[in-house]
Order: C-alpha cells, then sequence, then structure tokens
C-alpha cells in the first residue's frame, strides 16, 4: 500500500527539519511538511507562552497545558483529513508524552498507510547543534534527546549523530518506495 | 450560532497578518491562524516556485499551478476538519480567483458558522506598504487589489487604508461577540 | 553639504524600519541601513538577554548593561568609519538615553553630514502595531514613546500615527535633496 | 598579542555561521558576529538583485557587481573600525575572489591581531545541507566550496565534513587562547 504520512518523532535540534526538506527534494510527487513548529507557528501568542500554553523552563524542560493540548487535537485531525483527501504528508512531532503522544497519533491516522521513522542524535552533539543554530533555548536538545522515544515503536530509525540529513532522507525515502511497489 | 471561522480574504500587503495577529488577542478564547502564507511555507521548495506551484512574474502577477489546486483542495479540507474537531480558526486567503476561490472555501467549510470578511487596502497604500515591508515581489499588491474581492461577498468588509490594524480586529471581534450571543 | 548620514530615532513599533526601506527604494544612489535590530543581531546570545545585555522587564521596559554599553560604542565607531570610507548609511536607533544617546552619536559622526529625524508615532497606535506585528514584547512600544525622545533635537520629524512610512521617507528624501543641491 | 579578529572564508553551506555561534558562546568575551549574510541585510533591496548587485544564476553560481564592491569596502573599513575601538570580532566570508579577496580584508585590518580561519566542506555533503537548510539557491555550496580557497593562506583549517560545529569552535578557541598566552 503506497505510504501516505510519514511521522519523524525526535528530540528537539535532532535534525528532523533538515531531513523533512530532503525528503520533499527527493521523495516522488509533491508532499506538504507539518510538524510541531507549524503547529506552535499558529498558536496564539498568549499560548506559545506559559499558562494553558508551552512552558519552556530555564533549564529548557518543555511542558504544555490543557488548552494547548485540546487545539493541538484538533490540529492532529485536520492533519489526517488532508491526507485522507489525497495530500501525502510529512509530520515531525516532538512525543513528549512518548507511547501516549504516538498512540494519538496513530488514532488520528487511523487506515491511512503510515510510516514511522524514529530519528535519533546523541544527546551532546545534539547539544552542540543547538548551540550552533542559535535560536533554541539551551537545555532542549538533552531533555529531549531519549525522552520522546520512550515506549514508541518505528518502522525505521535513522541517527543524524553521524549521518547527514540527506542521507537519512533517502534511507526513509527508500522504504516509502518499497512500500509503494508492495 | 457561535462563530467557529472566520475568513479574512484581501491583496497581498493589505494587511490581513496583522488584524489576524490583533484578532488572536482581542477574541475571547483561542484561535489558530490558518492562511496562505502557512499553506505556502508547508509545500516543497520545488512547488513554491514555478512548474506547477506559483510562480511570480516579474511585474507581481501571481498563477499557480494544478499540482498547487490540488494540494491546496486537501489543506482547505483540512482546516475545515480542525475547525469541525473544535478549533476556532482565522484563515487569511488571497482569493486570486475571486468568487471562485470562496466557492471553494464554501463547499469545505459548509454547515460551519463563518464570518466572512473583506480586507480592502487603496492600492497605493498598499503598493507602498509592499515597499515598507520588504519582503515581497514588488507589483504584487497593486495587481492583487481589486481582484481578489471581484464577485466575492462579506458579512462585514474593513480598510486598512485609513484604519489600524487593531481597530480592524476590534470590528470583526464585535460581529463575533454578536454572533455568540444570537 | 550632501547629507552622508540619516539617522532615525523613535520608539519600538514606531514604524523606523519601514521607513528605512522606503528610504533605500527612494534615495538617489544606494545607502546601508545600519540600526539597533542589526547591532543586537550581531551580539552573542548571552548579551542578548540579561546580565550585562539586554534587559527586557515583563512590562517591556529595556535597560541594558555595561557590556552591552562598550560593544555599542565600537559598533557606534565602525558605522561611522563606513560613512567616512564613502558609504551613505540610515541608522535607526532607539535613544532610550534621550540626549545622551544622542550626544553619543554626534560625537562619533562629528564632521560628517547629518540628518537628525524624529519618528514619532502615538502611544497607542504604536501598542496596537506591537500586537499586529507578533515579535515584541508587550509593552516595548509605550514605555519608549515619549522617552527616547527626551531632550533630543531634530532637522526633521515625521508622524507615523496618520502618516504611511512611504510619505514619510519622501519627506526625509526632500531634505535630503535639499541639502544635495546646497 | 591577543587575537583581536577571527576571519572565517568558506563556501556557501560550509558550516560557518553555526561555528560562528559556537565561537560566540565558547569564547572568553563577548565578541561581535559581522559576515556577510549581515553585510547583503544591510543593503537596499535593489542591490541584492542583480544590475551592480548580487546576481545568483540558475545554477547558484554567484557575481557581484561595482556598486556592492564599493559598499563592500566602506563596510570592510568599518568592522575594522569596530576592532580598532575594542570589539573582538568574528567575521564569517566567503572569498568569491580567492586571494584577491583575501588581500582586500588583510590591508582593511592592517595591524591587528587576526587568526585567519579556512572552513572546509567536502561539495557533495555541502550541496546536501543546503537542501537540507531550504533558504538557498541549490547550486551555491558546489560552486563555491573549492573557489573561495583559491590561493588564500590560513593560520588553521577547520573541516566540518566529519566535524560538528562546537568541535570546530573548541579548535579554534584553543588557538585563539594560545594567542592570547603568547
Amino acid at each position: 500500500m503506497t505510504t501516505q504520512v510519514i511521522v519523524l518523532n525526535g528530540g528537539s535540534s535532532s535534525g528532523k527539519s533538515g531531513i523533512v526538506r530532503c525528503l520533499q527534494a527527493v521523495l516522488p510527487g509533491h508532499w506538504l511538511a507539518l510538524g510541531t513548529d507549524t503547529f506552535v507557528d499558529v498558536l496564539p501568542a498568549s499560548l506559545q507562552q506559559a499558562d494553558g500554553g508551552i512552558e519552556v523552563a530555564a533549564d529548557g524542560r518543555v511542558t504544555v497545558g490543557a488548552e494547548f493540548r485540546a487545539l493541538e487535537a484538533a490540529w492532529t485531525e485536520g492533519v489526517a483529513a488532508m491526507a485522507r483527501a489525497g495530500a501525502r504528508v510529512v509530520v515531525d512531532e516532538v512525543f513528549l508524552g512518548g507511547a501516549r503522544s504516538q498512540r494519538r497519533w496513530q488514532e488520528a491516522l487511523d487506515g491511512l498507510p503510515v510510516l514511522w521513522v524514529g530519528v535519533r542524535c546523541d544527546a551532546t552533539v545534539a547539544a552542540g547543534r543547538e548551540v550552533a543554530r542559535g535560536d533554541r533555548t539551551s537545555g532542549m536538545a538533552a531533555s529531549q534527546a531519549d525522552l520522546v522515544h520512550q515506549g514508541v515503536t518505528y518502522d525505521l530509525e535513522v541517527d543524524t549523530t553521524h549521518t547527514e540529513a540527506m542521507e537519512c532522507a533517502r534511507a526513509i525515502a527508500a522504504r516509502v518506495s518499497a512500500a509503494r511497489a508492495a
């Protein structure tokens, strides 16, 4: 069955966005890139801060509130509806709730052919890239590196510690092609 | 019936995004902001240029291809699904096809309580703001100022030529409140 | 004497950057745009926060530390050197120290033909635009609207409350031309 | 003699900006980051395109015109003046003219203690990163990878092909420290 949705899960600064852009370049056809960053961008400014929204502690630990979760559930439904309406979609996500976060997406995407991809990166390397990019609160990379993978199951895992985004994208695309030919 | 979706339509540099951020700040509750700019951002780089995607001519005239239209239809379905799942949504759009573009959204949003808002701006003033913002191809504002309103019907029109974004947002919010009380 | 440097001073969200881009478009010749925003961008991340750098309080009030001031003095010398090396330069500044801030620039630009321009904006209108732009801490516009003009003297003042950036730029450019013909 | 200026030279997408941000984080004291990207940002929009400014061909090859060069010379003088006024500065550059470009900077920085650093990256890897970042014209990375190093001499070279930005920054910082102790 042709893969319709690719879900990438990984911690902050693990290199997901770069892989997504490479996937959009190397996959046959046109894919939408819909991830956590886009969702946060469409939120009202009030929810991009604490009090019901996103709270980034001084040490980089991220927690989100009930109102964030409610809108996120509607967002997830909408992304699934885009795929059901025919769009191929790459979702890049940060499963702060581990297995629970994955279950939420599994339910929303029920019936759609999904490829689940884990994006790993050594915590120390990710922390260095967090400094190099310069637009993230220090500590997010380290605090999420393992947390987001707890209890999550994948069809495929890539590791950006020693592998370029383009090479990871090609490995993922190979699995998408295999799925298409099946 | 409580307004669930607000659709703003206006030409490039007419001031839609500023009104959307003010609406998110002044409306009761939390509203997602989903517009043309977000849609273009999630497209693959190949469709952000000509050949099936967006073509911006040297004079600022914009045309879009069949593959852009196909993904846009799926995007529209997804935005409607977010509203049906409970999210309140502000959509800011550029109806390059005028009445035809509106019909497309009307079909997707069928059954949802929608407030249709026209955002006008004098073409010369919009062209000046296009220079002032510095991130748009020169000529887009002037070529779209009237075009996007042809045959489109609104519940409310605002004009940013002499009215601040915040004041426009308050006028729109007043209509949303009226709808909620009805 | 031909104007070599234009210094715009105004509070946050008073519309300086838009005027600068319009000036670059309408002035004869090519002008560099060097302002506070650029200076802050080139600082290390550590000085973009408190402790010697920039501190933005919860109410939007901005204070800067000694290390910020030391680098700013070197930056100002450098901008003056660019003008002395032949570049025409538009500086857009926020004189948090009022007359004292102006004196600092006057000393650095000593001997160069400078046009001093005040950019005013009604505090309430600027606060609305701060919400509309969505990328500034709430309260900066209101707290700076009058503060930055205290004791500062200008060749020309513009007011963006009811005047477009392009129109302000044309008024400034007219004074530059007059200076060039003198 | 204490290093006052670090000049990094490398092709597009070789990873200079990431190294610069890491340097600002790991070096003792506060360093300004002044590079080609900042210079291009402060240019008028008209020079960010062809006709005297920057021309990026369809294959990513970059050429610049006479008016660009004239303003660049003034910019270079200004950066040198900032260093002479006491600021420590990291310059990240793309020596499109190879040895000629270096000579231009050597003359401007005459008398200042400078550390010259070459930033290498395998052309194929850089081309992949160009896709992953998504904001550069395809082909720039490959066309500049070797070109910018022709005839240029360095105190130190780093290679980002297999080395993280943070590790490169530490190697450079070690040379700065050695210089300071000398």
